[in-house]
């Protein structure tokens, strides 16, 4: 079970009701009133706990596992050990998700004041908000209800969050506009002013960053992330993003909704994204480019053009996918042909 | 127009006067008296407005644009809009740069010590600067005057800053000097103990870290970015830098004056710059190298040469851009034959 | 000499002292009482320092320098200046770092609670910690004798720190446990909540991580790197580890004892790496991979595969190292012959 210094199980629950929360069926022979104690890893379940399976790489896992239930794909079950309870669903990663929420709900924000954290006079800060030590709320910052607002956090001048929002351990945050549900972790910098100067071999001339950030509703923000802020129009990250650790953003950047960029990855000045693009970790964007919606660039690429809309691409200067692995291909064969014929 | 929450805008300018700030000149057709209110991009500018051109990809957003002036290259004004007013210059974008913050300049430092501060008794801090809250300036600090000491900021023991800078939220210094004039952005890590140990399957041997961290007057360092103290000597950042967000160097790196340096560059230790040498996103430099004047290096590449001055080097190992565009070249063109010959 | 302003040096200390204390040899001609005032490198040292020599690259700087006494490989001394004292050792780095400690020792901790600091009531501090201004401590944290915890840290909920720890400042630890004599720098993350969600069009699902990390004794995670805590099982760093600025790890990762990890490495989520993994900068390592121990990972690789203990690899997609060697070169001549043909 999770350490209980740091996670609080609620529970138990019965089968039916992990179903129905997790949009899963019960599968013919499970038992709707069985309890289940605890989500827990195939290798790690007993038979009190619930466990997920989907990705056949680790079968054996699933089939010495002593889980006493587990959500799955229907055409996978079919060898399921005896005594194991199954719940049918085309996403059991999915559903685990909600079942593993039902057993470890977020902590509702207990409202408090730190007398260690600086708000400003001129800052509106919801009653039901909690704001931890070392929290600095500047002047006209406005924080909707149940916000939860870390200890060393800093909020800038006019800054504006909704509702439900989290800024973790040391985050700061300035000139943005940021809406509901969203979660800015741990030492996440957002609306710094942007890579903007003229280039002066005397002396590089700073052009105001005059924009703002847009952070959209539920989305997510990695560690140490940056977000410039725009130069002239905004940064934005429409909802629903999730975007990892050590992330960087350039200014006027504009993601579409839900899109996935891991970690280290970095986005040049006034590149647009669509809805829904993935970006492997470590990939570079450069400046003023579209990527189209849908879009799968895979981890480590350059990428140097636009991008249609549903293509994948891959390496640097990045290609369609197919012809990345065409030129590794080549460059694979040829220096073991050059080998050979050197040696 | 900038959102007055974040912005407090000035003026309005005469053109004469704007002309004159910029170091540009009036267009034979120009009103010196012509009034204007506001700076803004082309495509969202209306005739109170003044934009900029010069990047003639956009150059539909000049013919089509409502500003009633616009800062732009002698050559490029020949098909303006009727109603625009042009200034000329050689170099508008750096012309702007003046113009823009003459309508939003820095705001001035208010002097104030938050009583959320800890200021040691042995700091020396100047009585005109601005110490946020959740700062804290240790034993023999010395701040100069008019700087401006962000929300939860640590100045190490001993540090030194010349007058005029400007530390943002939730950065650290520590073991160095820094000039005049210098902005130092949200979570930068300045004067950290470098990567010093001797290499030991039994345990690796930490070197101390003995030298200090030189920051020159004008310098800019961007979030999130990490400088390490030098090892026996120095780590010197040259006047005037530019460094983005997310960039690591190393123990006793040098950088010549006026360097730029795009996003999640990383140099390692002892690695030495001329001055102005610009380097492009995600690019690594190995470790004692030495990187000649004026030399530019591709985004993405990997520098494990010296490179002598003037040259421009892209790839990895980088080479000359003429020669990595070739590699490109030829690789592209031998995956296509050998996918057709496959096919 | 090392800036007094940042450091307090001790000694002087006999050079038969010093040779005990750094495991090294007086040569049969140095001086055992010969007095030896502080460290320097070869080039700024005068008579009273001690330097040393262990890259034959610089070999003139040795043969010039006028420090008074060297630490040297028997083999490389032949040839030193008259006056020069010399120490015998097979790893003369790795002795220099004794001798150089022992002149400059990490100062010891000073008990004090700061004011500013914030502890909570069921925190548990041991009474011989230093707790600096801006500190943060949750409710049920754990913190060992003689720890330092730096200006505006934040320690959370449930936290364990063993002996001898230094968290330095801004840094955010939580979902954690942590050893004895570990150094977590300026701006480290530990503990966040990893890039866990099923991927869905219609709006990603959060995994709820419910895991934590533990870091081994005598580590060393250096300035703004992230470690990211396990979703269902831990993250581990082995002790003894090394790990440079701003790197990434992911959630469930497992580090061997005394990895080196360089900066800017991205390691993706439930990658094991086996002892005494070396990795060179900007590298990324894909997720679910098994690195065997005594793998050396050149810089900017991209590994997406297995590697078996012991190998060096490096490119991208990495292969061992002779063959990347053969691809670069046989793309080199690729580009060339293209050139020629073309022109």
């Amino acid at each position: 079970m999770a350490d209980p210094r740091f996670y609080q199980r609620q529970g138990p629950f019965k089968l039916s009701e992990l179903a129905k929360l997790s949009g899963a069926e019960l599968a013919p022979e499970a038992d709707p009133d069985r309890v289940v104690q605890d989500v827990a890893a195939l290798h790690a379940a007993d038979s009190g706990d619930i466990s997920f399976f989907d990705n056949r790489k680790f079968r054996a896992r699933f089939q010495e596992s002593a889980a006493g239930a587990c959500v799955i794909a229907p055409r996978d079950g079919g060898d399921a050990p005896s005594c194991m309870h199954l719940l049918h669903t085309p996403n059991p990663y999915r559903s685990y998700g909600f079942i593993a929420r039902a057993f470890y709900p977020t902590p509702a924000v207990v409202p408090h004041q730190s007398e260690f954290a600086s708000i400003d006079a001129a800052a509106k800060v919801a009653a039901d908000c909690a704001v931890e030590a070392g929290a600095v709320i500047g002047p006209g910052a406005e924080i909707g209800r149940r916000c939860h607002i870390g200890p060393n956090v800093t909020i800038g001048t006019g800054v504006v969050l909704g509702e439900d929002c989290r800024v973790l351990a040391s985050a700061s945050l300035s000139h943005c506009l940021v809406g509901d549900r969203v979660t800015i972790r741990e030492g996440v910098r957002i609306g710094s002013e942007g890579f903007g100067f003229a280039l002066d071999p005397a002396g590089h001339v700073t052009i105001p960053q005059l924009g703002r950030v847009i952070v959209g509703d539920d989305s997510d923000i990695g560690a140490n992330s940056t977000i410039d802020r725009g130069a002239a129009s905004d940064t934005v990250i429409g909802a629903g993003c999730r975007i990892d650790n050590l992330v960087q953003i350039g200014h006027n950047v504009v993601l579409g909704q839900r899109c996935v960029i891991a970690g280290q990855v970095g986005i040049s000045g006034s590149t647009e994204f669509g809805d829904f693009v993935i970006v492997g970790g470590q990939s570079g964007i450069a400046g003023h480019l579209s990527i189209g919606a849908g879009v799968q660039i895979a981890g480590k690429s350059g990428v140097i053009k636009d991008i249609p809309a549903g293509d994948k691409y891959g390496g640097f200067p990045a290609v369609p996918v197919r012809d990345w692995h065409r030129q590794t291909l080549s460059m694979s064969r040829l220096a073991k042909g050059k080998g050979k014929s050197d040696g």
